[in-house]
């Protein structure tokens, strides 16, 4: 699973980092986390093609975070998409897609699926889920939890082989979690399968205060992407429109147990951002400033 | 005057060319001729700023040429701007003005007066006009044409110091075509100015197949831009989606006699623009494709 990251900034552009867009490759697909104005021109400047997002989902209503979504779908429609794409965000996201999807002299020529998503709730893929957390913004905003389900253990193969199996077809339904038989035996997989192994964890909390009840669904995060529009210094005006500075998305990242933090949302009046680095640093050291376009492949634990 | 090309590419941007955006820098207003997506932040990657935008004149209802509104009026807003804006666009733009400016969880900061322009009708500023040509593109289309007024003649300072004039506010006063009174003396402007000289001429097409009654509204310009989607080879089916190729283009810059060329709208599957360059300097010997932030002075004929 690879994070990349195509718009860093926060609230309007720089010439160094666009508004926000995460984009998170899974498989031969695309989830994208928002989809500012002027996405689809940073997919085409990454490693990924736009063709291939599946699925997006939207923390809010603020431009920096939506205004992108009408040129990506009609460049996917000029492109000739046919496959389907699904989109979430909060209560309201069916109405604003409705205009976006008819301004001007356009409609998509392939299905677009709109659902919103209430606090709390969670969407179930057959590999992993997303879930959305309520957050504290100037206005209604989520934020998303992307966790996958356990994968079945390491196989053994030196023990499959002991129970006399042959190796083929057979090796891999088990490692598939099937139950197989073999010369009237019956093989069941927590024979040859190791521990289940846990799934990644990806949180990402859109514009917000700092939020507990998010800290806790982000509990265990692999990886923390966090509103950071400040140093610590700029903390009480930031917290007044609703964002939080480098110092409490460390916090976050601490009080949550993640692994790793990347601070986004940076506004444009940063050109060096060593101050939000360090300021985050002093209480969770594994915190990073991405730039546009960085790439992070997160790892299994074990 | 100064033209700066902010997004010369046509239908989608590619990580080259930014979709449709033409500034145009006359004193210390900017007037912006369509506002693809992304076209705030080619402001900020340009000499110009974002906040001079004094007028726009959108050319059709592609999004590939108005998509860049609603986060440039957010910006202006978020940057404070006081200031009113006016858009013209052909008819429709009110209505879609009414529906991008109030998407999301936004209103603007300052008034945006939006009118519709017919075929053929002119707005009048003090020091120049833009009228609006009826264009042959696959949805309605107007094209533009920006012709400053003639400015006063050159002033005859040998002249006026031999019918007495002491040097000072008088001679200003004449420069700007006024009467004045001197020691019982009636002097005209006629009397110390040459004859008046030609404004300076610009017209920009917009996405159409060639137009004799643009050739006929453009006669003159010192220059013409123009939609060259593609190559003299792709033409004919160029056509179909009612753009015209670089040969087109220059055809219609012979014929009304431009002084200069601007290919745009170029398709994103051009990495090298040499053939488009080609293709038209058969036809017309000063064309050119510019790139995104090229900027041109555009010089009085005299």
């Amino acid at each position: 699973m690879q994070i990349v990251f195509l718009g860093t900034g926060g609230s309007w552009p720089s010439p160094k980092r666009n508004v926000a867009a995460i984009a998170v490759k899974r498989g031969r697909e695309i989830i994208l986390f928002d989809c500012g104005e002027g996405t689809q021109r940073q997919f085409m400047m990454s490693s990924l093609s736009f063709m291939q997002v599946q699925k997006i989902f939207i923390t809010h209503f603020h431009g920096d975070h939506f205004l992108g979504l009408p040129g990506l779908v009609q460049s996917m429609t000029l492109n000739d998409r046919k496959e389907p794409l699904r989109i979430w965000g909060p209560r309201g996201i069916r109405d604003l897609m409705e205009v976006l999807l008819r301004i001007g002299y356009f409609s998509p020529g392939f299905d677009v699926y709109v659902e919103e998503m209430e606090d709390g709730s969670e969407v179930d893929f057959p590999e992993y889920t997303v879930t959305s957390v309520k957050m504290t913004h100037n206005v209604p905003s989520i934020g998303f939890v992307l966790q996958e389900k356990d994968r079945p253990g390491k196989f053994n193969r030196e023990r499959a082989i002991e129970l006399g199996l042959p190796e083929g077809p057979l090796f891999g339904r088990l490692q598939r979690g099937e139950t197989v038989e073999h010369d009237g035996m019956t093989v069941a997989p927590e024979m040859v399968l190791g521990e289940r192994r846990a799934g990644r964890k990806i949180a990402y909390s859109g514009d917000t205060l700092p939020s507990s009840s998010f800290a806790d669904a982000a509990t265990g995060s692999d990886v923390l992407i966090h509103d950071a529009t400040t140093d610590a210094s700029l903390e009480e005006k930031q917290n007044e429109f609703g964002h939080s500075s480098s110092r409490q998305a460390a916090q976050i990242a601490r009080d949550c147990g993640a692994r790793m933090l990347f601070l986004t949302h940076i506004s444009p009046r940063y050109d060096d951002v060593s101050t939000l680095e360090k300021d985050a640093r002093d209480v969770f050291e594994n915190a990073h400033v991405p730039n546009d376009f960085d790439e992070h492949l997160v790892r299994y634990k074990d």
